[in-house]
Protein backbone atom coordinates (compact mmCIF):
# COMPACT_ATOMS: atom_id res chain seq x y z
CA UNK A 1 0.00 0.00 0.00
CA UNK A 2 0.76 3.20 -0.91
CA UNK A 3 0.44 6.36 0.98
CA UNK A 4 -0.71 9.11 -1.38
CA UNK A 5 -1.19 12.11 0.61
CA UNK A 6 -2.42 12.21 4.37
CA UNK A 7 -3.39 16.06 5.69
CA UNK A 8 -4.56 16.93 8.76
CA UNK A 9 -8.42 17.68 9.28
CA UNK A 10 -10.65 18.31 11.82
CA UNK A 11 -8.36 17.10 14.32
CA UNK A 12 -7.71 13.92 12.18
CA UNK A 13 -6.30 12.85 9.12
CA UNK A 14 -7.45 12.60 5.63
CA UNK A 15 -5.41 10.38 3.44
CA UNK A 16 -5.60 8.58 0.21
CA UNK A 17 -3.82 5.57 -0.58
CA UNK A 18 -3.46 3.15 -3.71
CA UNK A 19 -2.96 -0.16 -4.35
CA UNK A 20 -1.90 -3.02 -6.87
CA UNK A 21 -4.81 -4.53 -6.57
CA UNK A 22 -5.05 -8.17 -7.17
CA UNK A 23 -8.84 -8.71 -7.45
CA UNK A 24 -9.15 -5.87 -10.02
CA UNK A 25 -5.94 -7.16 -11.70
CA UNK A 26 -5.04 -2.85 -11.67
CA UNK A 27 -3.94 0.12 -9.40
CA UNK A 28 -6.76 1.14 -6.96
CA UNK A 29 -6.80 4.38 -4.66
CA UNK A 30 -9.02 5.18 -1.80
CA UNK A 31 -9.53 7.38 0.82
CA UNK A 32 -9.56 6.70 4.32
CA UNK A 33 -10.60 9.53 7.34
CA UNK A 34 -8.82 8.56 10.39
CA UNK A 35 -10.00 9.95 13.65
CA UNK A 36 -7.93 11.27 16.27
CA UNK A 37 -9.46 8.45 19.15
CA UNK A 38 -7.67 5.75 16.65
CA UNK A 39 -4.46 6.97 18.24
CA UNK A 40 -6.28 5.18 21.71
CA UNK A 41 -8.30 2.51 20.74
CA UNK A 42 -9.52 0.43 17.75
CA UNK A 43 -12.23 2.58 15.86
CA UNK A 44 -15.69 1.39 14.17
CA UNK A 45 -15.37 1.54 10.40
CA UNK A 46 -17.99 2.89 8.02
CA UNK A 47 -17.82 2.52 4.62
CA UNK A 48 -19.26 5.17 1.71
CA UNK A 49 -19.82 3.81 -1.54
CA UNK A 50 -20.05 6.30 -4.54
CA UNK A 51 -22.49 6.77 -7.11
CA UNK A 52 -21.68 7.00 -11.21
CA UNK A 53 -18.61 8.73 -12.92
CA UNK A 54 -17.14 9.41 -9.17
CA UNK A 55 -14.15 8.38 -7.65
CA UNK A 56 -12.65 8.21 -3.82
CA UNK A 57 -12.66 11.98 -4.13
CA UNK A 58 -15.86 13.59 -4.57
CA UNK A 59 -17.05 12.26 -1.22
CA UNK A 60 -13.85 13.39 0.66
CA UNK A 61 -13.81 16.62 -0.61
CA UNK A 62 -17.32 17.29 -0.59
CA UNK A 63 -19.35 15.06 1.49
CA UNK A 64 -18.51 17.02 4.79
CA UNK A 65 -18.34 13.95 6.87
CA UNK A 66 -15.12 14.51 9.12
CA UNK A 67 -16.52 16.93 11.22
CA UNK A 68 -18.62 13.96 12.44
CA UNK A 69 -16.18 11.20 12.13
CA UNK A 70 -14.18 13.48 14.75
CA UNK A 71 -16.93 14.18 17.37
CA UNK A 72 -18.21 9.95 17.01
CA UNK A 73 -14.66 8.41 16.48
CA UNK A 74 -15.51 7.02 13.12
CA UNK A 75 -13.01 5.92 10.58
CA UNK A 76 -14.26 6.23 7.25
CA UNK A 77 -13.49 4.44 4.29
CA UNK A 78 -14.29 5.33 0.67
CA UNK A 79 -13.24 3.58 -2.36
CA UNK A 80 -13.00 4.42 -6.04
CA UNK A 81 -16.28 2.85 -8.28
CA UNK A 82 -14.48 0.48 -10.64
CA UNK A 83 -11.30 -0.51 -11.57
CA UNK A 84 -8.68 1.79 -13.34
CA UNK A 85 -6.09 2.31 -16.35
CA UNK A 86 -5.81 0.64 -19.10
CA UNK A 87 -8.46 -1.64 -18.70
CA UNK A 88 -11.48 -2.34 -20.99
CA UNK A 89 -13.98 0.62 -21.00
CA UNK A 90 -16.57 2.26 -23.26
CA UNK A 91 -15.69 5.87 -24.31
CA UNK A 92 -18.85 8.44 -23.61
CA UNK A 93 -20.62 6.29 -21.60
CA UNK A 94 -20.70 7.44 -17.86
CA UNK A 95 -23.63 4.33 -17.34
CA UNK A 96 -20.74 1.06 -17.94
CA UNK A 97 -16.76 0.42 -17.66
CA UNK A 98 -15.05 3.37 -15.83
CA UNK A 99 -16.87 5.22 -12.91
CA UNK A 100 -19.71 2.32 -13.14
CA UNK A 101 -18.14 -0.95 -11.26
CA UNK A 102 -21.80 -1.26 -9.93
CA UNK A 103 -20.45 -3.31 -7.10
CA UNK A 104 -20.95 -6.57 -8.86
CA UNK A 105 -18.69 -9.17 -9.98
CA UNK A 106 -18.50 -9.43 -13.86
CA UNK A 107 -18.67 -12.37 -15.25
CA UNK A 108 -18.50 -11.81 -19.39
CA UNK A 109 -15.66 -11.50 -21.34
CA UNK A 110 -13.94 -8.39 -21.45
CA UNK A 111 -15.31 -7.02 -17.88
CA UNK A 112 -14.68 -10.26 -16.07
CA UNK A 113 -10.94 -9.80 -15.69
CA UNK A 114 -10.73 -6.57 -14.02
CA UNK A 115 -14.57 -5.31 -12.65
CA UNK A 116 -15.44 -6.86 -9.91
CA UNK A 117 -16.20 -4.55 -7.77
CA UNK A 118 -17.91 -6.51 -5.53
CA UNK A 119 -15.08 -9.15 -4.59
CA UNK A 120 -13.02 -5.72 -3.54
CA UNK A 121 -15.04 -4.31 -1.45
CA UNK A 122 -15.97 -7.23 0.67
CA UNK A 123 -12.86 -9.11 0.45
CA UNK A 124 -9.55 -7.27 -0.34
CA UNK A 125 -10.15 -4.09 0.59
CA UNK A 126 -11.36 -4.92 4.33
CA UNK A 127 -8.54 -7.03 4.50
CA UNK A 128 -5.73 -4.35 3.32
CA UNK A 129 -7.83 -1.65 5.62
CA UNK A 130 -7.66 -4.29 8.70
CA UNK A 131 -3.77 -4.85 7.90
CA UNK A 132 -3.05 -0.93 7.73
CA UNK A 133 -5.57 0.62 9.64
CA UNK A 134 -6.76 1.00 13.37
CA UNK A 135 -9.93 -0.19 12.57
CA UNK A 136 -12.97 -2.65 14.82
CA UNK A 137 -13.22 -4.84 12.28
CA UNK A 138 -16.34 -6.29 14.38
CA UNK A 139 -18.19 -2.90 14.40
CA UNK A 140 -18.46 -2.50 10.60
CA UNK A 141 -21.52 -0.16 8.71
CA UNK A 142 -21.93 1.19 5.05
CA UNK A 143 -23.83 3.80 3.22
CA UNK A 144 -23.77 5.21 -0.37
CA UNK A 145 -24.91 7.28 -2.85
CA UNK A 146 -26.95 6.06 -5.95
CA UNK A 147 -24.87 3.38 -7.17
CA UNK A 148 -23.36 3.54 -4.09
CA UNK A 149 -26.54 3.29 -2.19
CA UNK A 150 -27.44 0.43 -4.48
CA UNK A 151 -23.90 -1.04 -3.61
CA UNK A 152 -24.52 -0.18 0.36
CA UNK A 153 -28.07 -1.91 0.27
CA UNK A 154 -27.08 -4.63 -1.67
CA UNK A 155 -23.74 -5.37 0.24
CA UNK A 156 -25.76 -5.57 3.71
CA UNK A 157 -28.14 -7.41 2.49
CA UNK A 158 -25.17 -10.34 1.57
CA UNK A 159 -23.60 -9.98 4.85
CA UNK A 160 -26.24 -9.06 7.19
CA UNK A 161 -23.76 -10.78 9.73
CA UNK A 162 -21.00 -8.60 8.87
CA UNK A 163 -22.20 -4.79 8.95
CA UNK A 164 -24.34 -3.77 11.84
CA UNK A 165 -26.01 -0.87 10.10
CA UNK A 166 -26.79 0.43 6.53
CA UNK A 167 -28.16 3.74 4.71
CA UNK A 168 -28.15 5.11 1.44
CA UNK A 169 -28.62 8.89 -0.14
CA UNK A 170 -31.48 8.24 -3.01
CA UNK A 171 -29.97 4.43 -4.01
CA UNK A 172 -30.67 2.71 -7.00
CA UNK A 173 -33.04 -0.25 -5.41
CA UNK A 174 -33.96 -1.88 -7.93
CA UNK A 175 -31.35 -1.58 -11.36
CA UNK A 176 -32.93 -4.47 -12.78
CA UNK A 177 -35.54 -2.65 -13.58
CA UNK A 178 -33.60 1.23 -14.36
CA UNK A 179 -32.73 2.28 -17.25
CA UNK A 180 -29.22 3.60 -16.40
CA UNK A 181 -28.44 -0.32 -14.91
CA UNK A 182 -29.49 -2.66 -17.34
CA UNK A 183 -26.79 -2.12 -19.91
CA UNK A 184 -24.22 -2.64 -17.18
CA UNK A 185 -25.68 -5.67 -15.73
CA UNK A 186 -25.89 -7.39 -18.70
CA UNK A 187 -22.29 -6.30 -20.47
CA UNK A 188 -20.91 -7.34 -16.66
CA UNK A 189 -23.18 -10.42 -15.64
CA UNK A 190 -24.94 -11.70 -19.07
CA UNK A 191 -28.50 -12.34 -19.85
CA UNK A 192 -30.11 -14.25 -17.09
CA UNK A 193 -31.79 -12.00 -15.25
CA UNK A 194 -31.33 -14.54 -12.63
CA UNK A 195 -27.89 -13.76 -11.83
CA UNK A 196 -28.64 -10.31 -11.80
CA UNK A 197 -30.82 -10.77 -8.73
CA UNK A 198 -27.88 -11.04 -6.67
CA UNK A 199 -27.25 -7.36 -6.72
CA UNK A 200 -30.90 -5.59 -6.82
CA UNK A 201 -31.38 -4.57 -3.35
CA UNK A 202 -35.19 -4.92 -4.17
CA UNK A 203 -35.42 -8.56 -5.67
CA UNK A 204 -32.43 -9.92 -2.39
CA UNK A 205 -35.01 -8.87 -0.54
CA UNK A 206 -38.22 -10.79 -2.65
CA UNK A 207 -35.80 -14.01 -2.31
CA UNK A 208 -35.17 -13.87 1.20
CA UNK A 209 -32.41 -11.37 2.10
CA UNK A 210 -32.95 -9.57 5.33
CA UNK A 211 -31.41 -6.88 7.22
CA UNK A 212 -32.37 -5.37 10.49
CA UNK A 213 -33.05 -1.53 9.25
CA UNK A 214 -32.11 0.46 6.87
CA UNK A 215 -32.43 4.69 6.59
CA UNK A 216 -32.38 5.87 3.36
CA UNK A 217 -32.93 9.70 2.29
CA UNK A 218 -34.56 10.74 -1.27
CA UNK A 219 -34.49 14.38 -2.81
CA UNK A 220 -38.11 14.90 -3.97
CA UNK A 221 -36.45 17.39 -7.16
CA UNK A 222 -33.83 14.86 -7.75
CA UNK A 223 -33.77 14.53 -11.40
CA UNK A 224 -33.41 10.25 -11.61
CA UNK A 225 -36.12 9.95 -8.96
CA UNK A 226 -38.72 8.45 -11.25
CA UNK A 227 -37.04 6.87 -13.62
CA UNK A 228 -33.75 5.27 -12.05
CA UNK A 229 -34.39 5.79 -8.01
CA UNK A 230 -37.99 5.09 -7.41
CA UNK A 231 -37.33 3.92 -3.55
CA UNK A 232 -41.07 3.27 -3.32
CA UNK A 233 -40.10 -0.12 -5.02
CA UNK A 234 -38.01 -0.67 -2.36
CA UNK A 235 -40.52 0.38 0.69
CA UNK A 236 -42.76 -2.00 -1.06
CA UNK A 237 -40.07 -4.80 -1.31
CA UNK A 238 -39.52 -4.29 2.60
CA UNK A 239 -43.08 -4.34 3.37
CA UNK A 240 -43.76 -7.23 6.00
CA UNK A 241 -40.76 -8.76 6.16
CA UNK A 242 -39.93 -7.34 9.23
CA UNK A 243 -37.17 -5.32 7.56
CA UNK A 244 -37.44 -1.91 9.38
CA UNK A 245 -37.01 0.73 6.48
CA UNK A 246 -37.03 4.62 7.75
CA UNK A 247 -37.68 6.57 3.83
CA UNK A 248 -37.22 10.28 4.13
CA UNK A 249 -38.10 11.80 1.13
CA UNK A 250 -36.35 15.40 1.43
CA UNK A 251 -38.26 18.54 -0.12
CA UNK A 252 -36.59 20.56 -2.07
CA UNK A 253 -33.34 18.45 -2.63
CA UNK A 254 -31.79 17.40 -5.94
CA UNK A 255 -28.92 14.46 -6.83
CA UNK A 256 -25.58 16.18 -5.50
CA UNK A 257 -23.73 16.20 -2.71
CA UNK A 258 -25.25 19.42 -1.10
CA UNK A 259 -28.31 17.05 -0.33
CA UNK A 260 -25.49 14.19 0.37
CA UNK A 261 -23.68 16.82 2.75
CA UNK A 262 -27.36 18.58 4.30
CA UNK A 263 -27.91 14.92 5.91
CA UNK A 264 -24.72 13.30 6.40
CA UNK A 265 -24.64 14.45 10.14
CA UNK A 266 -28.13 11.77 10.35
CA UNK A 267 -26.75 9.32 8.70
CA UNK A 268 -23.37 9.02 11.05
CA UNK A 269 -25.14 9.46 13.94
CA UNK A 270 -27.49 6.61 12.91
CA UNK A 271 -24.26 4.22 11.90
CA UNK A 272 -23.06 5.41 15.38
CA UNK A 273 -26.05 4.93 17.53
CA UNK A 274 -25.50 1.34 16.03
CA UNK A 275 -21.53 0.55 16.03
CA UNK A 276 -20.01 3.64 18.10
CA UNK B 1 -28.84 39.29 -12.87
CA UNK B 2 -28.90 35.34 -14.12
CA UNK B 3 -29.48 32.31 -11.76
CA UNK B 4 -27.05 29.85 -13.17
CA UNK B 5 -28.33 27.73 -10.13
CA UNK B 6 -29.83 26.87 -7.02
CA UNK B 7 -30.25 24.08 -5.18
CA UNK B 8 -31.50 23.17 -1.63
CA UNK B 9 -28.63 22.72 1.12
CA UNK B 10 -28.20 22.77 4.78
CA UNK B 11 -32.35 23.85 4.81
CA UNK B 12 -31.40 27.15 2.68
CA UNK B 13 -30.34 27.89 -0.37
CA UNK B 14 -26.96 27.11 -2.53
CA UNK B 15 -27.44 29.61 -5.55
CA UNK B 16 -24.84 30.51 -8.20
CA UNK B 17 -25.47 33.73 -10.20
CA UNK B 18 -23.67 35.94 -13.20
CA UNK B 19 -23.91 39.26 -14.67
CA UNK B 20 -22.47 41.77 -16.41
CA UNK B 21 -20.01 43.50 -14.57
CA UNK B 22 -19.51 47.50 -15.39
CA UNK B 23 -16.41 47.34 -13.22
CA UNK B 24 -14.69 44.67 -14.86
CA UNK B 25 -16.08 45.10 -18.41
CA UNK B 26 -17.00 40.78 -18.55
CA UNK B 27 -19.65 39.01 -17.08
CA UNK B 28 -18.82 37.87 -13.79
CA UNK B 29 -20.33 34.90 -11.45
CA UNK B 30 -20.77 34.55 -8.14
CA UNK B 31 -22.50 32.06 -5.12
CA UNK B 32 -24.58 33.26 -2.55
CA UNK B 33 -25.84 30.97 0.22
CA UNK B 34 -29.22 32.14 1.57
CA UNK B 35 -30.42 30.59 4.87
CA UNK B 36 -33.91 29.53 6.01
CA UNK B 37 -33.75 32.53 8.28
CA UNK B 38 -33.80 34.84 5.66
CA UNK B 39 -37.67 33.85 4.52
CA UNK B 40 -38.60 36.15 7.78
CA UNK B 41 -35.90 38.61 8.11
CA UNK B 42 -33.11 40.49 6.18
CA UNK B 43 -30.32 38.79 7.50
CA UNK B 44 -26.63 40.05 8.11
CA UNK B 45 -23.93 39.24 5.81
CA UNK B 46 -20.90 37.39 5.12
CA UNK B 47 -17.99 38.02 2.28
CA UNK B 48 -15.62 35.27 1.60
CA UNK B 49 -12.87 35.85 -0.50
CA UNK B 50 -10.72 33.45 -1.78
CA UNK B 51 -7.24 32.97 -2.99
CA UNK B 52 -5.47 32.37 -5.83
CA UNK B 53 -6.66 30.07 -8.50
CA UNK B 54 -9.64 29.79 -6.96
CA UNK B 55 -13.34 30.91 -8.32
CA UNK B 56 -16.05 30.98 -7.07
CA UNK B 57 -16.72 27.53 -6.47
CA UNK B 58 -13.79 26.14 -4.50
CA UNK B 59 -15.45 27.12 -1.25
CA UNK B 60 -19.11 26.79 -2.01
CA UNK B 61 -17.54 23.16 -2.66
CA UNK B 62 -15.58 22.58 0.18
CA UNK B 63 -15.95 25.12 2.56
CA UNK B 64 -18.23 23.24 5.09
CA UNK B 65 -20.13 26.91 5.47
CA UNK B 66 -23.61 25.87 5.13
CA UNK B 67 -24.79 24.04 8.56
CA UNK B 68 -23.57 26.94 10.27
CA UNK B 69 -24.68 29.58 8.17
CA UNK B 70 -28.20 27.73 8.27
CA UNK B 71 -27.81 27.65 12.28
CA UNK B 72 -26.34 31.07 12.90
CA UNK B 73 -28.63 32.94 10.10
CA UNK B 74 -25.63 34.37 7.96
CA UNK B 75 -25.92 34.87 4.45
CA UNK B 76 -22.48 34.01 2.67
CA UNK B 77 -21.19 35.67 -0.83
CA UNK B 78 -18.42 33.59 -2.45
CA UNK B 79 -17.30 36.04 -5.23
CA UNK B 80 -15.06 35.12 -8.39
CA UNK B 81 -11.03 36.08 -7.98
CA UNK B 82 -10.38 37.68 -10.97
CA UNK B 83 -12.07 39.23 -14.34
CA UNK B 84 -12.83 36.73 -16.76
CA UNK B 85 -13.44 35.79 -20.55
CA UNK B 86 -11.78 37.32 -23.11
CA UNK B 87 -9.42 39.25 -21.70
CA UNK B 88 -5.62 39.97 -21.16
CA UNK B 89 -4.02 36.90 -19.08
CA UNK B 90 -0.40 35.04 -18.71
CA UNK B 91 -0.68 31.63 -19.95
CA UNK B 92 0.94 29.60 -17.45
CA UNK B 93 1.36 32.07 -14.57
CA UNK B 94 -1.12 31.38 -11.70
CA UNK B 95 0.34 34.59 -9.76
CA UNK B 96 -0.95 36.84 -12.27
CA UNK B 97 -4.16 37.44 -14.38
CA UNK B 98 -6.93 35.59 -14.24
CA UNK B 99 -7.31 33.49 -11.01
CA UNK B 100 -4.71 36.24 -9.46
CA UNK B 101 -6.71 39.65 -8.94
CA UNK B 102 -5.40 40.58 -5.82
CA UNK B 103 -8.48 42.75 -5.21
CA UNK B 104 -7.00 45.51 -6.18
CA UNK B 105 -7.58 48.14 -9.28
CA UNK B 106 -4.97 47.89 -11.70
CA UNK B 107 -4.17 51.00 -12.76
CA UNK B 108 -1.26 50.39 -15.35
CA UNK B 109 -2.37 48.73 -19.13
CA UNK B 110 -3.82 46.49 -19.95
CA UNK B 111 -4.62 45.05 -17.02
CA UNK B 112 -6.17 48.61 -15.96
CA UNK B 113 -9.55 47.20 -17.92
CA UNK B 114 -10.95 44.49 -16.09
CA UNK B 115 -8.51 43.98 -13.14
CA UNK B 116 -10.73 45.95 -10.88
CA UNK B 117 -11.52 43.43 -8.24
CA UNK B 118 -11.01 46.17 -5.14
CA UNK B 119 -13.69 47.79 -6.77
CA UNK B 120 -15.89 45.31 -7.79
CA UNK B 121 -15.53 43.44 -4.51
CA UNK B 122 -16.30 46.78 -2.31
CA UNK B 123 -18.77 48.66 -4.83
CA UNK B 124 -20.62 46.72 -7.72
CA UNK B 125 -21.23 43.72 -5.56
CA UNK B 126 -22.88 44.76 -2.94
CA UNK B 127 -25.18 47.04 -4.88
CA UNK B 128 -26.05 44.04 -6.33
CA UNK B 129 -26.28 41.93 -3.11
CA UNK B 130 -28.14 44.40 -1.69
CA UNK B 131 -31.04 45.08 -4.56
CA UNK B 132 -31.89 41.35 -4.95
CA UNK B 133 -31.01 39.34 -2.03
CA UNK B 134 -32.68 39.90 1.61
CA UNK B 135 -29.48 41.32 3.29
CA UNK B 136 -29.00 43.69 6.00
CA UNK B 137 -25.90 45.49 4.64
CA UNK B 138 -25.78 46.90 8.55
CA UNK B 139 -24.30 43.68 9.60
CA UNK B 140 -21.14 42.78 7.14
CA UNK B 141 -18.47 40.76 7.76
CA UNK B 142 -15.32 39.88 5.91
CA UNK B 143 -12.96 36.61 5.58
CA UNK B 144 -10.97 35.15 3.18
CA UNK B 145 -7.81 32.46 2.93
CA UNK B 146 -4.56 33.21 1.52
CA UNK B 147 -5.10 35.61 -1.27
CA UNK B 148 -8.52 35.92 -0.59
CA UNK B 149 -6.91 36.33 3.21
CA UNK B 150 -5.18 39.29 1.97
CA UNK B 151 -8.33 41.00 0.37
CA UNK B 152 -10.44 40.52 3.60
CA UNK B 153 -7.99 42.34 5.65
CA UNK B 154 -7.03 45.20 3.24
CA UNK B 155 -10.77 45.43 2.47
CA UNK B 156 -11.76 45.87 6.38
CA UNK B 157 -8.64 48.00 7.19
CA UNK B 158 -9.37 50.34 4.38
CA UNK B 159 -13.56 50.20 5.00
CA UNK B 160 -13.85 49.88 8.95
CA UNK B 161 -16.93 51.74 8.98
CA UNK B 162 -18.62 49.13 6.74
CA UNK B 163 -17.32 45.56 8.47
CA UNK B 164 -18.07 44.63 11.90
CA UNK B 165 -15.67 41.54 11.72
CA UNK B 166 -13.17 40.54 9.95
CA UNK B 167 -10.94 36.75 9.93
CA UNK B 168 -8.49 35.06 7.56
CA UNK B 169 -7.11 31.98 6.45
CA UNK B 170 -3.69 31.81 6.04
CA UNK B 171 -4.01 34.77 4.83
CA UNK B 172 -1.18 36.89 2.79
CA UNK B 173 -0.27 39.57 5.32
CA UNK B 174 2.40 41.67 3.28
CA UNK B 175 2.09 40.87 -0.64
CA UNK B 176 4.60 43.68 -1.74
CA UNK B 177 7.37 41.36 0.45
CA UNK B 178 5.90 38.20 -1.01
CA UNK B 179 7.69 36.50 -4.25
CA UNK B 180 4.17 35.00 -5.16
CA UNK B 181 2.80 38.81 -5.67
CA UNK B 182 5.36 41.30 -6.38
CA UNK B 183 4.79 40.40 -9.74
CA UNK B 184 1.33 40.91 -10.06
CA UNK B 185 1.58 44.26 -7.67
CA UNK B 186 4.25 45.62 -10.07
CA UNK B 187 2.14 44.86 -13.31
CA UNK B 188 -1.33 45.97 -11.69
CA UNK B 189 -0.03 49.41 -9.83
CA UNK B 190 2.89 50.23 -11.55
CA UNK B 191 6.43 50.87 -10.52
CA UNK B 192 6.07 52.86 -7.54
CA UNK B 193 5.63 51.00 -4.39
CA UNK B 194 3.87 53.83 -2.31
CA UNK B 195 0.58 53.01 -4.67
CA UNK B 196 1.35 49.49 -3.41
CA UNK B 197 0.82 49.74 0.28
CA UNK B 198 -2.93 50.68 -0.06
CA UNK B 199 -3.02 46.94 -0.23
CA UNK B 200 -0.97 45.86 1.76
CA UNK B 201 -2.05 44.69 5.38
CA UNK B 202 1.28 45.32 7.14
CA UNK B 203 1.87 48.86 4.99
CA UNK B 204 -1.68 49.54 5.43
CA UNK B 205 -1.66 49.30 9.53
CA UNK B 206 1.85 51.03 9.47
CA UNK B 207 0.18 54.22 7.95
CA UNK B 208 -2.34 54.24 10.00
CA UNK B 209 -5.59 52.12 9.46
CA UNK B 210 -7.06 50.45 12.13
CA UNK B 211 -9.06 47.74 12.75
CA UNK B 212 -10.74 46.67 16.34
CA UNK B 213 -9.54 42.94 15.88
CA UNK B 214 -8.69 40.17 14.13
CA UNK B 215 -8.75 36.11 14.11
CA UNK B 216 -5.80 34.77 11.74
CA UNK B 217 -5.43 30.84 11.57
CA UNK B 218 -2.46 29.30 9.97
CA UNK B 219 -0.97 25.70 9.78
CA UNK B 220 1.92 25.13 10.51
CA UNK B 221 2.40 22.76 7.51
CA UNK B 222 1.35 25.07 4.97
CA UNK B 223 3.80 24.72 2.34
CA UNK B 224 3.64 28.79 1.59
CA UNK B 225 4.15 29.65 4.93
CA UNK B 226 7.67 30.74 5.47
CA UNK B 227 8.23 32.49 1.98
CA UNK B 228 4.70 33.87 1.37
CA UNK B 229 2.35 33.95 4.29
CA UNK B 230 4.57 34.64 7.36
CA UNK B 231 2.29 35.75 9.97
CA UNK B 232 4.44 36.87 12.68
CA UNK B 233 5.00 39.91 10.45
CA UNK B 234 1.25 40.51 10.68
CA UNK B 235 1.77 39.82 14.72
CA UNK B 236 4.58 42.59 14.48
CA UNK B 237 2.49 45.18 12.53
CA UNK B 238 -0.43 45.03 15.08
CA UNK B 239 1.35 45.42 17.81
CA UNK B 240 0.84 48.83 19.97
CA UNK B 241 -1.93 49.46 17.55
CA UNK B 242 -4.92 48.97 19.72
CA UNK B 243 -6.01 46.38 17.10
CA UNK B 244 -6.76 42.87 18.40
CA UNK B 245 -4.73 39.74 16.63
CA UNK B 246 -6.14 36.18 17.84
CA UNK B 247 -3.63 34.30 15.67
CA UNK B 248 -3.65 30.63 15.89
CA UNK B 249 -0.81 28.14 14.63
CA UNK B 250 -2.69 25.24 13.83
CA UNK B 251 -0.84 22.19 14.41
CA UNK B 252 -0.06 20.36 11.22
CA UNK B 253 -2.62 21.88 8.67
CA UNK B 254 -1.65 22.51 5.73
CA UNK B 255 -3.13 25.38 2.90
CA UNK B 256 -5.87 23.15 1.57
CA UNK B 257 -9.65 23.29 2.21
CA UNK B 258 -9.26 20.65 4.21
CA UNK B 259 -7.31 23.42 6.61
CA UNK B 260 -9.96 25.88 5.65
CA UNK B 261 -13.39 23.50 6.92
CA UNK B 262 -11.69 22.23 10.04
CA UNK B 263 -11.66 25.63 10.71
CA UNK B 264 -14.72 27.27 9.00
CA UNK B 265 -16.88 27.20 12.54
CA UNK B 266 -14.53 28.99 14.25
CA UNK B 267 -14.60 31.89 12.16
CA UNK B 268 -18.36 32.06 11.14
CA UNK B 269 -18.99 31.87 14.95
CA UNK B 270 -16.82 34.56 15.36
CA UNK B 271 -18.09 36.56 12.72
CA UNK B 272 -21.65 36.17 14.24
CA UNK B 273 -20.98 36.61 17.57
CA UNK B 274 -20.61 40.19 16.02
CA UNK B 275 -23.03 40.79 13.36
CA UNK B 276 -25.47 38.35 14.24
Amino acid sequence: MKTVSEVNAHGGVQGVYSHASECCACDMTFAVFVPPQAGKRPCPVVWYLSGLTCTHANVMEKGEYRRLATELGLIIVCPDTSPRGDIPDVEDNWQLGKGAGFYVDATQAPWSANYRMYSYITDELPALIGEHFPVDMGRQAIFGHSMGGHGALTIALKNPARFKSCSAFAPIVHPMGADWAIGAFRSYLGEDENFWREHDACALIEDGARFPEFLVDQGSADGFLDEGLRPWLFEEACKDTGIGLTLRMQEGYDHSYYFISSFMEDHLRWHAARIG
